[in-house]
């Protein structure tokens, strides 16, 4: 009789995107009138075009495959060489890198998701309160952690609590984690990490032989030159963390899919003889097993992001939604709600009035105002009291979010 | 401390196209005036150009991202419904799957792999020998095998031989297996199962609650009306069955990457506790937990492959492919050698000459010859004294190798 893998029982049932779709749904339904006036400020999805460089680059790259002599069959599966160089190149010079560290994927939440096939069941995981939900779903689909509890939290993870006090930066815990993921700058919150925060974690790690699962997903966004964009700004991170880069939000990739891993080759942990095995070598193997490369034409439109005209273009977009962000933070702000994130990252975090809880304000915000935002407990019970609002839009919606928040909500 | 998965520890370390791979370079590096004589039969890859149809339908969704208001951002984790009607309307018209029982991937390698995240630990896992080694080595990562003999083959899996009595396809056996690997028409041997071979696997599925993992990736290369396409033909299957499909070899997508699953929302497993789970239901939770979605000028090409000219245009690619494997079929038959697959396959599987092992073919074809082909041995341990030559090449390549194999192997 075949069994299934019951740890996917253990998984809460309403996901947090789901739930605010039912419930928008349902207002338009008994609405409809205000249906035309709804905003999604919702899911972390881009807006705006994708890049003139990177269409020419794929347009270039399907008219290849017109001639057998320029056509492409299977890729390498860790990615082409002209990107990944790109990659290093662009990202990572004078950060000790190298090409054959970095591999192409077609998404960082496969990335993320997928990077526990190489790791063991015993190890102690750490995540944030709150946190992006497939860092937990993940683990408990790999069997490492136990049921939830009813405010949602699972047996067998450290949860770091981050709240208004550590500026939503969680520092290291007195207890040894193996695998701790940290998302800089942070989704939900849009917290950063400063150069001794991050250096913090990295000698906790190296002091317990652990590995930070860095996602820098949001990198594009930060404006600070003291903050640090990449884990291996830090010395010692070669030797205890991997780091999660995207397409995603730059370039607009979230319909094209492009994203990549980087793993020092000299980052190893223990197997159960206790010898040391290098991760590169296992994610190598994984990624040549489990995946054939991401598709040609997506590649070579990532590698066009790095063009003098994809990188002015790319700086183009990240300004528009910076500027949506200041906008949304100004005027969360002026009507007197604690507000965290948005300047540098297009995510703005902010405290629901005294008393309102995250789902109460979540459903002001769309009867009163239509405008749809995330409420901060859906990404863990220490988000509670908070929502987040994604700059991802145009600006004239985002004008026109930040007038209906202060008629509506001040 | 953290530790590693170390079930990859037992995965061999020579996979068989790193080999290959070796063995070549090794060849042209000692005979530099060859090189340029070689052809490549090994790999499955295709050769020839990307159907114009598809081309068409990628340049205008990729125009589309120009614009914000036909810009696709993240799309549905399934698919699009445009592409996944498509493809019911297509290929399963009359057996009763619906375009929400369709998942869209990037890729079947990923989806033969990825889908062992839903069962347990416990089952009992059938594979055939020789087989594409991708079955084997995710279930070695996944932890549901032993330790390899000298052989290569592992403890605890049900290994099925294929060999020359049963014409390359496995019947049912005599144990109970809870989870079943199919290929047909199959990956290295070429052979295609009749519907009552396939009713026989369905029965035996039925009677002991299994699943059937059905690769039907290269269905499209099917000539004989009486062979069944899919798994879903055979009655009873939507209660036992997974089909695999993929665009990779049909529309000549290896380098685009598209592919999909279809899961009968009739289907079900046990989970720990005794109760009966919809595999359709884990499915979709995984698929959408660690994976964000095919690309979005990638799907749009895949649907263009069933537009009246993009049938035309496969009809033709698999029309020269399979003209190819004739000519191979017909050639290697003159010289006396015993021929199997290639008829409905674009693999055509070879008996080496009496005492000759797979390993010595391919250095006999390299040496001799200058033609690349893929060792039977390499399949497993049944496969030991075949080779596989693919088909996919161009005709004057193909009509090339057939010449030196009358001159240089007869």
């Amino acid at each position: 009789m075949a069994s299934i893998n019951s740890n996917f029982l253990k998984l809460k049932a309403g996901y947090l995107f789901p739930e605010i779709a039912r419930r928008v749904k349902s207002y338009t339904e008994n609405n409809p009138d205000k249906a035309s006036r709804i905003i999604r400020c919702g899911i972390g999805d881009v807006t705006e075009p994708l890049p003139a460089a990177v269409r020419e680059a794929m347009h270039i790259a399907i008219d290849e495959q017109a001639d057998r002599s320029t056509f492409k069959g299977y890729g390498p599966e860790q990615g082409y060489e002209f990107l990944r160089q790109a990659i290093v190149d662009n990202q990572f010079a004078n950060l000790g890198i190298s090409a054959d560290e970095v591999f192409i994927s077609d998404g960082s939440k496969c990335d993320t998701g997928n990077i526990l096939d190489i790791f063991g069941h015993n190890n102690t995981i750490a995540i944030t309160d709150p946190v992006y939900p497939v860092y937990v779903d993940t683990n408990v689909m790999a069997g490492n952690t136990g049921d939830a509890n009813e405010k949602g939290a699972y047996a067998g993870l450290l949860y770091l609590e981050c709240n208004a006090e550590n500026n939503f930066v969680a520092g290291v815990p007195s207890e040894k984690a193996d695998l701790i993921y940290l998302c800089f700058p942070n989704n939900p919150t849009g917290a950063v990490a400063t150069r001794e925060q991050l250096t913090a974690w990295v000698n906790y790690a190296l002091a317990n032989k652990a590995i930070i699962f860095f996602d820098a997903a949001y990198e594009a966004f930060i404006q600070d030159p003291e903050i640090p964009r990449s884990i291996f700004e830090i010395p010692g991170a070669r030797d205890c963390a991997i780091e999660f880069r995207s397409f995603s939000k730059n370039g607009g990739f979230t319909g094209i899919r492009c994203a990549y891993v980087v793993i020092p080759k000299t980052l190893t942990a223990s197997a159960d003889d206790g010898t040391q095995v290098p991760i590169h070598q296992l994610w190598s193997r994984r990624h040549s097993t489990k995946f054939n490369g991401a598709s040609y034409p997506v590649q070579k439109g990532a590698a066009a992001v790095f063009s003098p005209e994809g990188k002015q273009q790319v700086n183009e977009l990240i300004s528009h939604y910076m500027g949506n962000a200041k906008l949304l933070r100004e005027t969360c702000l002026s009507i007197g709600l604690k507000v965290f994130g948005g300047e540098n990252a297009p995510y703005v975090w902010v405290g629901c009035p005294e008393g309102i809880s995250s789902w109460e304000m979540f459903d002001r915000m769309l009867q009163q105002a239509q405008v749809v935002i995330t409420p901060g407990s859906g990404f863990g019970s220490a988000g509670e009291g908070y929502f987040r609002i994604s700059a991802f839009n145009s600006r004239e919606n985002v004008q026109e979010v930040c007038r209906r928040i202060r008629e509506q909500m001040a």
